[in-house]
């Protein structure tokens, strides 16, 4: 698929009431944090989400539109998430990664952008220049990799339990 | 985590609604049947799920509590979605699995299943012995594998669109 941005828009808006609905409800055991920046626990994820919303897929979108002389993104902290996330419930997270969604597609359509816009540039500071389609298409990219991340960290609690089908379930290798 | 019967259930119970959330309202350019067993697209992988529902899961507990003298189960087929699921809509092959799974949850629940029968035993045709609670670990595994999978198929649309991204991105490796 080329990207769209209607498409991109329908994955984003989306995930998180897919996440809301595949975590709400789950025993604690299933999604508590790991609290290891190595190996995360669901709990770990969302705040990661969370934390992109903050500070990474819109501010850099707005850099890149901006055209400024200094196109180059903050770097991300991938492991925010462990001081920012740690007296919250993980519901409480959710609806936060929510409503934060929600905010960033509104000022993403507010942005009105062209095909000319999406063909503008910005600078990454180890990936070097990119484009703002390659970066909306990662932000996709990035919900999708997450999401199948949470399936994997949930399979992997029963990854004694299943026995000799181990070898028949690709999530668990 | 060790298999308890409470906690498998929540995944199993929840699954539908994930998958219906997650892929309802999405273009079908993101959804479409791929038309090739070796490579599947998210609407081939829920006529596999739909399959699993009608002749694996529960047919196998039952064979295996039933303790009879033949206790190896019907081989499963993994590509049957590919004739029986062919003129249906993605929302009713959706709505058909929501279904299926609740009535096999019933049909779980009403087993009054007890710490020993989850240790009885049956013959998978492939693996050998393996035992009820095994099944019922694996039947949950099974459900995140492929939400994993559907997650790695829809980003897998954007793979050439992220651009020096991809190699951040371990669901398109």
């Amino acid at each position: 698929m080329r990207f769209e941005l209607k498409q991109a828009t329908e994955i984003l808006s989306q995930t998180p009431f897919t996440l809301q609905r595949m975590l709400e409800g789950l025993s604690e055991d299933w999604t508590v944090s790991s609290g290891d920046v190595e190996s995360w626990g669901v709990y770990d994820v969302i705040g990661h989400l969370i934390h992109g919303e903050e500070t990474d897929w819109i501010e850099r979108a707005e850099i890149i539109l901006a055209q400024g002389e200094n196109r180059t993104f903050v770097p991300f902290d991938r492991t925010a998430q462990f001081e920012t996330a740690k007296d919250k419930s993980l519901e409480e997270l959710l609806t936060e990664f929510a409503y934060l969604r929600s905010s960033n597609l509104e000022r993403l359509a507010r942005m009105e952008l062209t095909d000319d816009n999406l063909k503008l540039k910005g600078m990454h500071p180890e990936l070097g220049e990119v484009s703002l389609e390659q970066l909306l298409a990662t932000w996709v990219v990035h919900d999708l990799n997450h999401t199948a991340q949470i399936s994997k960290i949930l399979a992997k609690q029963y990854d004694a339990e299943v026995g000799p089908w181990k070898e028949y379930l690709s999530v668990l290798k």
